[in-house]
């Protein structure tokens, strides 16, 4: 039985384009125009901290971003990797896997600081054309994953 | 024989208060004063991503990070956790855990977001006379992980 909260935004909708649907969370791709690559392990049940799952669950959701971590370093090639579960607003287990480059909008700060530089077209359409890659060897990797 | 590099900050210093000195890896309390609590775990040698540890290193290092979070939502008694890897400016794997309050200087933004208000002092002094329990409970959690 899964545990859902009404009104969470992630228990209610995918929060963004869902790439794996395992039957415990799900990989999912963010619409960010200056973040191409940017994506989401989510947890299914609407749990509040990683030391709130179970060891066995613990295990699973990290093993699972350590695949995304991966795919994303492997199709995107990006300067680091940027991993961060913070659920100040919305309280239900999910970490961020964001792809830094050092052209980008905000490095070498974090992607929720002030932004330093609009980052130029022609970089930013060079990853977007990755994300076809992306989606592919996500489900690739993942397809194990129940 | 451990991996150091000439420079980063993180090889040459502690990164804070030493609350935990494994083998492989340090548990610091990090001397900010609007985030009483917060502790970084930081892996000894310069390794940049997670997924450039071997299997048992990542375990160690995550298992580590759990004990972690887990004395910081025991002692300091946060409305939320907040984890994060980012390494853009110091590519030297680290983990931040931070204790978050609905009324501390940036929430529900994360820290490195622009700040919100400023915390009334006597929150953070409550917050802060939680440290040398912080301190002997961290100790104790770790004795066990050489």
């Amino acid at each position: 039985m899964s545990v859902r909260v009404p009104g969470c935004e992630l228990c209610e909708s995918p929060g963004g384009e869902v790439l794996h649907q395992g039957t415990q969370f799900r990989v999912v791709l963010v619409a960010d125009q200056h973040y191409p690559g940017f994506c989401r392990v989510i947890w299914r049940d609407h749990v509040k901290e990683v030391t709130d799952l179970s060891e066995l669950d613990r295990m699973l959701l990290m093993d699972v971003l350590w695949q995304v971590e991966h795919v994303v370093r492997e199709v995107m090639q990006p300067e680091k990797i940027n991993l961060a579960s913070f659920g100040n607003m919305v309280p239900h287990l999910h970490w961020h896997v964001i792809p830094r480059y050092t052209d980008d909008a905000h490095f070498p700060a974090p992607v929720w600081a002030e932004s330093k530089r609009q980052p130029s077209a022609a970089s930013l359409e060079r990853r977007h054309e990755r994300l076809p890659a992306l989606r592919a060897k996500m489900q690739e990797r993942l397809s194990t994953y129940l």
